[in-house]
């Protein structure tokens, strides 16, 4: 496998990331994660400017970078045409302490594999963290990962695939790894970032062909007509919730198509 | 300067973190900072247990280690009799995606430097973001920093030493990187666990010591007779808050001179 570190493609198993990078002793940094179709990155645009947004947040000064032409490069040294990217930027070396230092030089990885199967999602609650929407990290894409991890990990011992996440007070936020859709009465919702839901990419497309923002809790999703989660990898069906099964529904499958048609998926 | 990476002590100029280490790309671990005197860490055990809860909530299996041993030839490689020591664990490689593999091999990885200077603080209430009480990583001391490294570049900003970080409800939680102790009526009060203070080592000590666990309010700590912080590096004294100044009061001189005589500081 090969990786692109700051300007270069190396060996993964030879690319060195500094014991100090601020993106390991503090995960102070970013990260997106793209879908590729015929070598090239899809909705780079956005991806870019939540990019910009979170390093805005941070104070994280964003290298000069022809990102679409490291995408592709990272893409081809794999020999990937279509496949899932990851760049991670993080402040980069940094002395102890939390302060971050004056002038960073920030790491900028790239890493590139096969897309994941799209398959249908069991989905539980998560009941061991809450997701913190009083943060504006939780309107960015940051390497601060452990409340997703900790949901993740319930969904595994509950034998599920994928777990929500409450907010503070008690509304969903999104899942461990996804956005939350559901269909009810013919209405397509999705929580509001003021929710805590991450600003997903493929959600903002979503809501621009008439989804709507809606608080939602757990019993609204128990009722509704279809639920499925999306990435900027794509859409999954959600086939169970807690302990009600349900059913893939048109609007999933409508969307999925759609999604298909236009990526060539 | 030399780290100890994996067993193992290395110039830290080639010391090589993988890119797939999840400490990096997911914040998928935890930390503690120890001081050390003459040599050797104080409080070793205290922060081994504080490790070990952190693991068991995280499913982090901790590797087989002679700690102190580990952490005395890091000073010793440096130099450094005392010092200030970090130790990093985190869950290591992982292919893409939140959970984690089945089988991890962490990475461990010990740092040292000289000890602070323990100045006088100007404090700040932080207003860009709040510590998240409802999640279980408000107890550990995990990678996940970056809400209070928000809350430190806001103190920055407005030219003070630290800021003050609420709770969702309100409450002081804790500094960006230090306990809150505040004296009241001749009273030593800290923020409860729940509202989201860590669990510092040094803060143990003092509630078993006599201090009191009590929410506090930011109008709680403006009145306050005096103010301090306190880490496992030491105390200091908080010399204004906001717009108030505080002067340097006689609990706090006297608890950093029971400390200074007990650890030959």
């Amino acid at each position: 496998m090969k990786v692109w570190l700051n300007g270069e493609i190396l060996d993964a198993d030879t690319a060195r990331i500094a014991p100090d990078d601020r993106g390991l002793t503090l995960g102070d940094g970013l990260f997106e994660t793209l879908q590729a179709r015929a070598g090239t990155p899809l909705r780079l645009a956005a991806h870019r400017d939540r990019l910009a947004r979170g390093a805005a947040l941070l104070d994280l000064p964003l290298p000069e970078l022809d990102l679409h032409a490291a995408l592709c490069a990272t893409l081809a040294a794999n020999g990937l045409s279509d496949g899932a990217l990851r760049l991670t930027v993080t402040r980069g070396s940094g002395a102890r302490g939390v302060l971050p230092p004056a002038a960073p030089t920030p790491t900028v990885l790239i890493t590139a594999g096969p897309l994941p199967p799209r398959d249908p999602v069991r989905l539980v609650l998560a009941t061991v963290t809450r997701r913190n929407e009083m943060s504006p990290l939780s309107k960015i894409k940051s390497l601060n990962y452990l409340d997703n991890i900790l949901a993740r990990q319930e969904a595994e011992r509950r034998g599920a695939h994928d777990a929500l996440l409450l907010n503070t007070q008690g509304q969903i936020a999104e899942s461990s790894m996804a956005t939350l859709f559901v269909v009810r009465d013919g209405a397509l919702l999705t929580p509001p970032v003021s929710d805590g839901a991450l600003p997903g990419i493929l959600r903002a497309e979503l809501l621009q062909a008439g989804a709507i923002e809606r608080s939602l809790r757990p019993e609204d999703v128990a009722a509704a007509d279809e639920i499925f989660l999306t990435t900027s990898l794509g859409l999954r069906a959600v086939v169970a919730f807690e302990e009600g099964a349900h059913a893939p529904g048109p609007v999933a499958a409508a969307l999925s198509a759609a999604l298909a048609a236009r990526t060539g998926a």
